[in-house]
């Protein structure tokens, strides 16, 4: 199972619509593949123009890694040097908070990740999680 | 004046219309900022995995420069070296062929351009220069 | 359908056997994901130290672009400054050379690809060919 | 005295079996000469993506040091600035924990590392050892 484009498209417009529901400052969300990819992205207006990187970097170390930003901010917590040396051998790439969210399929592969950015990271998670569901599928902060 | 969020999407949409309209491959499409900066991007389901990298290639390389697809892939014939180091200066991410078109305001001033890639680099820009008329903007392949 | 750690073992066994066979000089191979990520790799005693990164850049290409080596030489030969800009943008780690060889399912679909290097790109591919062959899939070179 | 690919093979499937035996989580193994060369590497099925490198950061950095994951580990943590800069100078390519494991020859001198990644350090150095000792060889965790 992949996460099609319009899966993709969907998972971005409800993420979006949960952060203005929720009066959140403007969000910007990125939905990568299986293999850490980009399939879409959207910056909303108003949102600082480097969000693509902080929206891609909590998507990408959490595929790369198997770990959804919760559990990457844990690690960064308690050894933050490993994270830093993780985000070395991912060219600078990854963004170890809350925002970062795996998808799964039903048997619980990893499918793709999502990552939001713009407001703070825990509500960044709650807008990926209410796009990743609006999708059907099942995601893990 | 801006694109905006909505303008971006407007233009992805209508690239990928005018892909499956003259049955192009899967296309791909990025729509960056006056600053160079990731506004939208959608990859097409059958797409190559690494195509974000080559849409926002052509993109960034326009807006960097001031300069379109077409007249990047002129001054690479001519002068490949040029090019060469042009890459070099922006950290490898500029690719010099045409589906990198520059969008302007009424004015004529640059605020930002739109990659697309999938086809030929020809056909590319044929879909990129439909999306950025079809929202109601002026394109420069 | 994704290349398991046993498709992909068997792959590289058939290749390097293919290589003994024929007498060519010691093979490196590297099998990557639908994603461009590493699943195994060996390299022949004998073969120079830095075989891992030609054989990883023949896959890699492969699999970004969605191009075969074959393929990608062709481009390279006609238009070097793209496959150099292409290079530049997926950080260096392109070989356009036969050896880089697709792997598809039945569908078409490509899953991944192989990186042989050692002898001439010619061989590499032959080599690749008969250890994806060897495991009951299909290569395009 | 050189790890040889038949030995490089048998660490990584002992590694491996060693990962089911104690129920760990899928295993990614990775095997490096005297000069910080891969040799071989294999992903379990159901690892993340992105092992390899995590796999090849605890080899790579044990190689360059000539210290295994357990002593970069100590230093990390008494002087975090210095592993810091050691990875930046490595490229970013060095993970200070345990899972990098030396291989010395009899008189001690460093043949080359293994790296493991996958469960927690330290079982993965466990798995680790028991790849190095099972081909014959002596490892430093």
């Amino acid at each position: 199972m992949i996460i099609s484009q319009g899966k993709a498209r969907a998972i971005i417009r409800k993420a979006l619509e949960k952060g203005k529901e929720l009066e959140l400052k403007p969000l910007s969300v990125a939905v990568l593949d299986a293999g850490g990819h980009v399939i879409a992205f959207e910056r909303s207006d108003g949102a600082a123009p480097g969000r693509f990187a902080i929206a891609h970097g909590k998507a990408y170390g959490s595929v790369m890694l198997g770990m959804a930003g919760t559990a990457q901010m844990a690690r960064a917590e308690q050894q933050a040097y490993f994270m830093a040396a993780v985000n070395g051998v991912y060219g600078g790439q990854v963004v170890p908070v809350p925002g970062g969210v795996l998808v799964r399929d039903k048997r619980g592969a990893v499918i793709g990740a999502v990552g939001v950015t713009g407001d703070t990271s825990e509500n960044d998670a709650i807008a990926a999680m209410a796009g990743i569901e609006a999708a059907g599928l099942t995601g893990e902060i």
